[in-house]
């Protein structure tokens, strides 16, 4: 299943070394204004060029397939590709024999009987997020007066990150990081205790971005450890305020209406510059491997923009269905 | 959105104080011993009784209301109902006035006009999750060879959790917990990379249970402090055993065929018998609120065996997913 | 897939001779008035009674299960069941040599490997009919300001029902119809072209149900003898209206405003009181056989309520999921 | 729901006069040969060429975007575009006053607040078909064993197509037909009672194809008028096998493993090149139009090719779902 989402669907294609990358929204609403330019920022931020960020550069500009029509989506299904001009699959043939580590070669080669498409992850490669965050500025303006911010808040263990990046240069080995995301501006009432809660949706495509492996809404994991007289959000109004947040903005799965946030945590990018011991299959003994290809150090550096994309997608198929909800 | 799955589609419905909660399985397959003494010690486990846990006592016996003739599924919906015996409506009346801290009893007025049925917490009270615990025993019986098995591991910031919940009633007041879960047994290629990877599907409905705030899978957080070298799993034969598995058993959103695990936080229970200060709207003040009817301490304590079934539920749908992606 | 809808989600379960044959209806909007009296009339017409309709009789009295909180909708799962009171399988016993002529038997025990049902058709019985009256009352409070209706315009090969009946009792054979369905007051707008045009819902649900072989739109089969001067339905103000309705309210599979119209086709019953020729998997031979159990001579004569229940359901899911489309 | 099929999901993309119409595959299995050569003989009968078809004419080349690697499907998303090479927009600038009678102009402009793309039709045109002809290649493929045969077998009210086609041409008006499809070799088993029979899945997606406004199984309407004793199949041995095949080869939904067949009616071409009078918006009176573009006298006659590609999606889905139920 390569659809995300009920209303508003946003299904993605392509490989990583393949002539195009592409999404398709269907359930887009008609009338939106769509020029190229308001895709430009979201593209800059994903893009690599920053020190610890991967030598592969792409355009990146959004081709309209469908679905656009003067410069409005038109109702109709909304297919953007982009081109993969920069690719150098040679880098890829080495590595048939090793199954790198931290990678998903070993189980696409298994889940799909050797017939992957393996040069540079193929289907499965972070390229494809260039689709994810295009999808993510269309959803961004159906979300119209809600703000979605991501930021990395943490990398290599600490809050310096460019620190954390030279450290990480110097050490030559690879670092992950935390992503903190905030949403602002939303109703009360998006998400259903069973089975579409608003922590359900939003972990669900969160978890689609590669390298994710863990999220937290509110005091996450640090709820463990309270009592209910702590973590209970008072409420100070009618309308819902609350003088802490500690659920994040979530109660029983629905937004209520206060700030909506949570954190991320991105694994160090599995393709570490450092040599590693690992099976090969050539010479069926564990043996030392360099990963070859280009590669992010800090593959969280580039994540946020991801991760804003998806919580757009997700909330944004959220506030549609509401609206169904609430039409009688 | 009230069903989740692909392929074994389950549904459930129902109100903490309604006279049946229900679930619907759509897509079991056909000829699955269904004894009403298999669902018994899983029953047993969600229900209340030890220290810490609510006095309202079900007996919580699976009716089959469909799709079983001769104690074997026949293909057809599998529907089974629980009474609700053990209610005391009234314990509700009282709170009308003041949404309770937090629970949902603010989001669901709103979000359904007040048209909610809001006592006990409605269609969204963990009554709900008798209904998951037993889709979660057929899925149990679908994954065959496959052990799901999840336990408490920290309540109240400790391990000791006797200890823990001793603490708690003494200070009257409630705690969260740490459960953790781990499957064994699972064949390798499980997942999808878009949107439907094994972290995307088991999260999805992890966060459907009530109380859940967090999740990591593996290393989950503390991936986040670690570099490439030390974080990736090198592989020790052609099989994709490893040397470590700080992957959780997940690669690229697919399963490698170790160990899947992961943690979830529990929040403490938001029926914490401490006097809160909230928002009234009788009096339009902040005022001293005593939340009645009778609840968990520790709400933790009988989490795990609605873990399991929730990830016995994802994992069921994505073997039998599976199966058709090798068919041909 | 159990479940029709994409917003307005019914999924149904039981079987003809099981404790009870239900509803679910998921994306249900709350606050809608849920009576009991208001599901009778149409129940009422779905019942047997009438010269040529089985002796089997059941009250028909819908239990609300979920959903419902002080007779309005919540907005949760809205589950209604129906008791089966009035069950004789002993009747079926005899048929397990013999798969009925015209019936699914043969083809559900091969698709279930005989683990399904066979009282009375199981699952598949046309008791599960009033499962869908029931939605189709919930699908018509949806579809306010719209009338939905369908009448039974032939039987027997001819347009004088009564005189059909009257001969089908005395050739003791069963009959076959046509019931003619008409909706008026319908907005522009509703369906898709790709997949989900008008006539792809509607005949999506129409063929579930039991004995329909055929279904046309507008001219329908005619359409194909007419030239494109005499079919095309011109207009005659700016609003849509139209000289002629040979479209039958549907234009590229998205309502016009104008009528929608459809006709189906209904086969005789295949229970026919008759004696067939047929094989005997007891005498491995053809053998004479004759049908047991309480059925109708015309079915027909029940299926105009269904046909309605069917459509409204069907628009009713169209209906909410237009507003989404016009809601930016 | 641009979007069809729960296993085997196709979904199409494009407008008549974008830059290319496409079709993305979701749950194609890997390892499927993919060479170019096998989609050319179903494209060359869908296009244009013959007597009475349009002179608008394209090369119709699938450009493979994703999912297939070293010609054979990898299991990630198969998409495929066809350029719109032979477009002449022009034609539509004079239209924009006038809703074409019998098209989709009028309720298209409603639905989508006048954002659509009116140019040929946009994404309603039956430009599009070419996507869906190319996604019934790859059903086909996964159908191995079976055999889809669609042919015209009725045009303008009678069987002599030919002359059927040459009196239309004289007549300068555009005409319909009857296609009628047969499937061999199909097991046992595929469909559900409720709610995807397979009449209901076919009908489904038969209906999203243009100009179609009527489909009957079988018998069809003509069973209306049958008794029961003629209209049942009677079983002559243990498999299954019938003396008669009124069921058209599926019993209670589900196919019975004889002959599958239906027939469809096709409307004639509503862009006929005789005048027509119709609303003008410009002038606001009824007013004489004439079609301009190039179309098809009758567009039955590249229709079968469609209904075959249809039907191969639509029980290529069912096969594998079918799979998945035998699968414990």
């Amino acid at each position: 299943m390569n659809t995300f989402g009920q209303i508003f669907r946003v299904s993605i294609f392509g490989e990583s070394h393949g002539k195009w990358v592409g999404v398709t929204i269907d359930g887009c609403p008609a009338g939106i204004d769509m020029p190229v330019e308001d895709f430009l920022p979201d593209m800059d931020r994903r893009k690599a060029g920053a020190a610890g960020t991967t030598p592969r550069k792409e355009d990146d500009l959004p081709i309209f397939v469908s679905g656009v029509y003067n410069n409005k989506t038109t109702g109709a299904p909304l297919t953007i590709v982009f081109e993969n001009n920069n690719v150098r699959s040679g880098d890829y043939d080495a590595v048939k024999d090793t199954h790198r580590p931290g990678h998903a070669d070993f189980v696409l080669t298994r889940k799909f009987n050797g017939f992957n498409d393996h040069r540079g992850g193929g289907h499965s490669s972070g390229r494809l997020t260039v689709a994810l965050v295009a999808a993510g500025v269309v959803a961004k303006k159906i979300l119209s007066g809600v703000s979605v911010h991501a930021t990395l808040t943490e990398a290599g263990g600490q809050t310096d990150i460019e620190a954390a990046i030279q450290k990480a240069i110097e050490n030559n080995d690879s670092i992950g990081g935390i992503v903190s995301c905030a949403v602002n501006g939303l109703p009360v009432g998006l998400g259903e205790p069973f089975f579409n809660s608003a922590e359900s949706v939003i972990s669900h495509i969160v978890f689609s971005i590669p390298a994710i492996k863990g999220i937290e809404f509110g005091s996450g994991f640090a709820a463990a450890g309270l009592t209910g007289s702590q973590h209970n959000d008072a409420f100070t109004d009618e309308n819902g305020t609350t003088a802490t947040n500690h659920a994040g903005g979530i109660n029983g799965g629905i937004t209520n209406g206060n700030e909506l946030n949570f954190r991320v945590a991105v694994k160090p990018t599995s393709s570490t510059p450092r040599e590693q011991q690992t099976w090969n299959n050539a010479t069926n003994t564990v043996a030392p491997f360099t990963v070859k290809g280009r590669h992010d150090l800090c593959i969280a550096l580039r994540v946020p923009v991801v991760v804003e994309a998806a919580t757009a997608i997700a909330l944004a198929d959220l506030l549609l269905l509401q609206r169904v909800a609430n039409s009688i």
